[in-house]
């Protein structure tokens, strides 16, 4: 059985995001996992980064935070809650964030959580640099071999969040925490845990959602994790720039070509022909299955491979289908380098 | 002369944010404008919006913050330290938030100033929803008329935030902050002051920076703002998703077309035709120009025309040519639907 650490940051008890906080926390007991829970505003946690936050600071005449969270962090003399707060983390196998999202990121009592719990040498300025590696982070870190979720709650409408909506795409907005704050100390990321127009949910909508989010929690240990692009795996050169034939640089072949093209599939219409194929109708040239290539394979060892679209045909699962190539796409392409086209 | 509003977050005055925010003050006096600074350190902001902010609550068992922040503001019973940033906000005609980059976001008291002081009725839930029309944001709202300016500090490298950097492109991170915060209620957003690897600079480098910052200062009432697309301009349908042609999704042909290839054109080669038309080298199709198409002025009236790059070309000025266009696409293309490649 496993360790689950739950960080909460919504000011109403009775609210829906605490709702799902409780929800998470007797369901994952009830699977036997042990959960621990930072519920901030309960806590009333202190939200500032500041120099109090050093018992003993090397340079009292000017606060230079990040250094100074070095030496507090080596020296074991950082703020009791800090140090509280990095021994759950350690602790824990796996982290949910819980919060609402307000101004498209969490709330600032969250923020601050971040900002004062992840110190220099804990979740940052780990490892040596030489050469293309810059530490351990993105990938590896304090924190590696856990996993890390978003629960969030939104009061808009999720086709303002879809690829073409006002807002943005939910992944980009997501990104700074999913990918800066959580990948880069060593966390495997699972998709986030969304519920939009949460201020239009009544009761009679919670059994559902509760058990939508049941099913997330029930795969915390199992579900494939957001197959984010690992720092030192070889991808980046020695200016942390992605090398020239990977992501959306490559030009017309090989998996660099397919970013900007993740949404284009027309699954379901069995136009592409590999997923049409895989589906049940043949036709279509086996090497436009971008994913099955000898580039991809190489370049990607962990992505869904052919014997999993075999067990999926098998289950006549289409969204899977659909949802293991997008999987295998995303690890090609980074938010930034992919064209996300959905008409 | 105009008024300047400064929020500055930086716990340590002896900082090169706490440096810049008086350098900003400063220059922008000696030009003979206002300036008032919201120091949130120096003043000990409260980051944590909770219940406290509402000195009438209307539903004390249970707190919907959103909910409870219409009616404070509307029957101006709002903490009073929330209604004085209010009327600083409505006092300014331009507002530079100016803080350290932590965690791919701003400092918590920042992110807490928001959380608190862009009340519902002030900064979102303004003008009236009807079809296609979702109340007066993006582009639209309370603050319309005035402008915003990010200035941030950075530890890192300019090459991990570049558009193939590892942390992502610093435009991806910085847009729930400039579209999301900034244009929301209806700022026009200038492309960010931002300083890399700012831990190494050295008093030798300051002269620089001070005059980097102060041609920044200096057009901060006159430099094009970043052209996000507006959301009550006709581009978004009733679900608030892009209408068919335009941006990533609309095929070969027109605008739409353009994106994933905003950093592709080679200009200072002459490859792209267009440019190289411009520049002296003809020979190009006229219409490879992709923002002097009748579409792309239909679309965006707004944007770099004819007569813009004409005024370019005499001064033989390639940077603004290339910029212009850069610009041009970044009306047509938002960050999730942009694939910025660069070799």
């Amino acid at each position: 059985m496993s360790k689950v650490l739950i960080v909460h940051a919504h000011p109403e008890p009775k609210s829906l995001t605490s709702a799902l906080k409780d929800h998470a926390t007797t369901t994952l007991r009830a699977h036997k996992h042990e959960v621990q829970v930072s519920d901030l505003y309960a806590s009333a946690w202190n939200a500032v980064a500041s120099r109090a936050d050093f018992l003993q600071p090397v340079q009292p005449d000017r606060l230079l935070y990040a250094t100074e969270s070095g030496f507090a962090f080596a020296g074991r003399s950082q703020s009791a809650d800090i140090e509280g707060e990095q021994e759950k983390l350690l602790w824990a196998d796996a982290v949910i964030l819980s919060f609402p999202m307000w101004w498209f990121s969490m709330p600032a009592i969250l923020k601050g959580w971040i900002d004062r719990v992840f110190a220099l040498g804990f979740a940052y300025g780990v490892g040596e640099h030489e050469g293309e590696r810059w530490g351990d982070r993105y990938g590896e870190g304090t924190l590696t071999g856990r996993r890390a979720m978003l629960t969030v709650t939104m009061g808009g409408h999720e086709s303002h969040y879809g690829p073409r909506g006002v807002n943005g795409a939910i992944d980009d907005i997501l990104w700074p925490i999913q990918h800066g704050v959580l990948f880069y100390p060593g966390m495997e990321v699972l998709p986030p845990f969304l519920i939009y127009q949460s201020h239009g949910l009544t009761e009679a909508d919670w059994p559902e959602v509760a058990s939508r989010y049941e099913r997330r929690l029930e795969g915390l240990f199992t579900d494939r994790p957001i197959p984010f692009r690992t720092q030192n795996s070889g991808h980046y050169d020695a200016q942390q720039a992605l090398k020239p034939r990977l992501g959306g640089g490559g030009g017309s072949r090989g998996p660099a070509a397919l970013c900007g093209r993740r949404r284009e599939f027309p699954v379901r219409t069995g136009k592409y022909r590999e997923v049409s194929r895989l589906s049940g109708r043949r036709g279509g040239r086996r090497d436009r299955n971008p994913t099955a290539s000898p580039g991809f394979r190489r370049e990607f060892p962990g992505a869904p491979n052919r014997e999993h679209f075999r067990g999926i045909r098998e289950r006549n699962d289409i969204a899977a289908v659909e949802q293991g190539i997008t999987e295998g796409l995303h690890q090609v392409c980074r938010p930034s380098v992919v064209a996300v086209r959905r008409q």
